[in-house]
């Protein structure tokens, strides 16, 4: 797609990999919380998504959003979800609707499904022999209040998809680590998402045909509870990394890979 | 079953429909937003849900919970709803978690799913020839504000269920109206509840043995989109109104009806 990215929650770790793989691509405009450490190559702002004058301010004149600033711990409180995850993602869509935005990928989080995880499936369910699969069209059962906001996030998508004809791309990422897998964390492992393929996905959701989708954004592992079908069939996403390949010598995710 | 039902919302509609059904049933505790016009025939209280001190006073020594409360405009603003519906429901199901409160029925919408209501669909799916059904199974996709509101009550739900095993029952309610279905209007003909299959169904939540459920909360009507299946299934639920059956001279509301 050709125009204006915006960028929120650039300083984050989703942020990063996209930027690293991305930054070429599409202009950019970046939306910090707080100050960057280095100055960035690309327009920047420093605001909050849960005030509304500084996301009109980032918004204008954009053609497509991938939003994730937020509160991203997992742990978070209540009373910060709500301001930050919730009402921050209506601010964002509201501002986008406004604008006549026609594509917002939103970074929704495995942690919209985590009670999923239940005792008498884990950890078997971690494992490549066991069959259990999510694929985006259950409902959501968070397993934390963050995960609450990530399931409304989505829902606040549908809305402004149904009402304003936004394409909206709802991503639940998984594990996203840099240069390797998690070591000794089987859950990490089946659910890992490598910096290159983040970097690929979020330029699959910019760039393919679809009107409304949940996917799971996690690489190609051998071990994984959540299908990549959705995402490989709505967006062309093809991912090249795999838990199950990185040996510990080396790294599966090729820094030098093309990003097309 | 025995003990004390908080109902919050006791001064609107929904709320007269279940007192007026299920008045001598259960030890009531009423939660009023307002001060009521009629000195209520049981115990309560004046507070807002989404003041916490509020709620937990409502809350103490509580057996069960049904909570109606809530700003309940279809076109109500985000930043009512967010606070009053979303903030509001979830200081509810925190309270009740640290009551220990073991059942919590919440009234969820027809809101909730208002935009599968698409002009390719409409008028035919309020028809009785047409076979468009939704069953509670299928993803949300809210109308306005207020139906994102019931949505991420229903999320709220989920996880309370899951961390503190405590049974939820969600109610997307219909069109509920007093004494006969809604005239010239077959949306709301479709969808219609009458005031004594409200207080059954209502009754059924707090009786039957179940996890988490959402069901639809719909008379027998011969227009339907809504099916009634889970909650016939789950619930014990035997609704007897139908709003194809009203001819315009009497009440099929038959409000000397046995309410067991």
């Amino acid at each position: 797609m050709d125009g204006t990215v915006l960028l929120t929650g650039a300083g984050g770790r989703v942020g990063e990999a996209v930027l690293q793989g991305l930054s070429e691509e599409y202009y950019w405009r970046l939306l910090f919380h707080n100050p960057p450490d280095e100055q960035p190559d690309h327009e920047y702002l420093i605001g909050d998504v849960d005030d509304m004058d500084d996301v009109r301010e980032a918004m204008a004149g954009v053609d497509a959003v991938i939003h994730l600033a937020g509160d991203p711990r997992p742990d978070a409180p209540w009373e910060s979800v709500i301001q930050h995850n919730i009402h921050g993602t209506h601010n964002m869509y509201e501002a986008a609707a406004e604008e006549d935005v026609g594509r917002f990928v939103f970074a929704s989080s495995n942690h919209a499904v985590g009670s999923y995880e239940t005792p008498d499936r884990t950890p078997d369910m971690y494992r490549p022999e066991d069959d259990f699969l999510l694929d985006g069209t259950e409902l959501p059962r968070p397993g934390n209040h963050y995960g609450i906001s990530k399931a409304t996030g989505e829902i606040i998508g549908r809305y402004y998809h149904d009402e304003h004809d936004m394409a909206v791309c709802n991503i639940r990422i998984g594990n996203l680590t840099r240069d390797h897998p998690p070591i000794d964390y089987e859950r990490g492992q089946a659910m890992w998402l490598s910096y290159p393929d983040c970097a690929h996905i979020h330029r699959c959701a910019l760039e393919a045909d679809y009107g409304f989708e949940i996917v799971y954004g996690i690489s190609d592992n051998d071990r994984k509870y959540y299908s990549i079908e959705r995402a490989k069939e709505a967006l062309d996403y093809d991912p090249q990394d795999n838990s199950a390949e990185w040996n510990g010598d080396d790294h599966v995710a090729d820094t030098d890979r093309e990003w097309a």
